[in-house]
């Protein structure tokens, strides 16, 4: 039996998601590389959820927005085809779930428009590379993360509260995370909050209302980042007839370094 | 006679606009804020243009764009109107300037999309706290402006060469001047060229294609950023049914402080 190589370039690694020879999630798939959350709207509610991300740029940083009817990144993934590219997706049609396939060509139509929208893996290899543990990171639990009382800035029919995820941050490294991660405003950046949870509306930082429990240490400080969640749930309230997602951790691998999406 | 004092705050001077007490550039009022260029389209251009600003972040940094059909930039002027308080517009019909009134009341519709564009003037500040001097901007002549061979990354029906500004800056201050800009990705941010003009097909860095020619003093280094004439030459080209500019150098003032639009 021949033995294949293990791929490590992200084209090599879309192609394989597109054979369907890698199912599942993609959390630590080519290391250094950006990978996105996707969301697929009609070209009707296009202008307003593009100018919600414009809006909102902390919870729903984009990477890129394809052109309407295609399903090629060019800027970032050229070659690649968004509706095979992904191990799974979930499709709704009028705020339902209908399906979660591994390929959505038979859903595509021609006026559909694909936002590519920054995702915290490449933030958290950052600050694991800074000597800074997330233990959600490598047991493969999911992180915790909340509704708040922050109000995202409404655009046309989207309006609704920001999702941020949480970890426990040693009170020795907060300084440090919040330089590592503000390098990378495409990935959603420097915290929007540490310390005090219910000034944004979060009672409990040890119940999620999304995700897995963290557990904290002692010293550890709830450091909170917006969350990629918020563009999905905003785009949901909706309803639109149709609407396709990446499954979650199932996500779209770009040819993007990390370092390419840093400032400074 | 009664002596007015001096408007200071940015909504002091936009009311003063609006009731045509000041005429005239906005170089220099309200130091330390943010001015922003305008450009107004039909809403059916509107999610184009929004989409070229998205993939051209250095020639077309978004502030803000004002809800359809509105006037009142909320994020970034809560209580302005985008139709009175500029000093000067230039309204154009299918490419060709029809007016340059002091307010487009009358050029008003209900599917108009103003999009706020960062301008050079909150960097140029910065360079000047720097110690690089700027001799266009204290003899108050324009710029020099140069047609580049960089290509825009084209979206929907809008495409075009980047346009360029240019500042001639000492060698020893070459260093500096990529630092302070690059804190502001919201006014053009770090220059696209340093030393080379060829390479952008620039042939002679003394002959502008805009704006007026720049002295160079001995060890001075050709330097080029990304100017926000792209985005309304790139508009123009479409030959819009009406389109709304401001006119050059009558810039609108946002409440936006220079730091507030500042990266780390």
């Amino acid at each position: 039996m021949q033995v294949t190589a293990i791929p490590t370039t992200p084209k090599e690694i879309r192609e394989r998601i597109r054979g369907r020879e890698i199912p599942g999630y993609t959390s630590g798939m080519a290391p250094g590389y950006v990978q996105a959350n996707l969301v697929v709207l009609p070209k009707n509610l296009a202008f307003d959820f593009l100018l919600f991300c414009q809006r909102n740029p902390k919870p729903c940083p984009l990477i890129e927005v394809v052109e309407t009817g295609s399903a090629e990144p060019l800027q970032t993934a050229p070659g690649a085809d968004i509706r095979t590219d992904l191990p799974r997706y979930r499709v709704y049609e009028y705020g339902e779930m209908v399906a979660e396939p591994e390929d959505i060509s038979e859903y595509w139509r021609d006026d559909m428009v694909s936002f590519l929208i920054g995702c915290s893996y490449s933030f958290e290899s950052a600050l694991i590379r800074a000597g800074i543990s997330l233990p959600h990171f490598e047991k493969g639990t999911n992180v915790s993360m909340f509704i708040t009382s922050i109000e995202t800035t409404p655009a046309g029919v989207f309006a609704g509260p920001m999702v941020v995820s949480m970890r426990a941050i040693p009170e020795d490294k907060v300084v440090k995370a919040v330089q590592v991660t503000s390098r990378f405003p495409a990935v959603h950046g420097a915290p929007v909050q540490i310390g005090n949870p219910e000034v944004i509306g979060v009672s409990d930082p040890t119940v999620p209302d999304l995700g897995d429990p963290t557990e904290f240490n002692d010293g550890d400080v709830p450091v909170f980042w917006a969350c990629g969640v918020t563009p999905q749930a905003v785009a949901m309230q909706s309803k639109p007839p149709l609407m396709i997602t990446h499954s979650p951790g199932h996500m779209f691998i770009t040819d993007l370094r990390d370092e390419d999406v840093a400032v400074l």
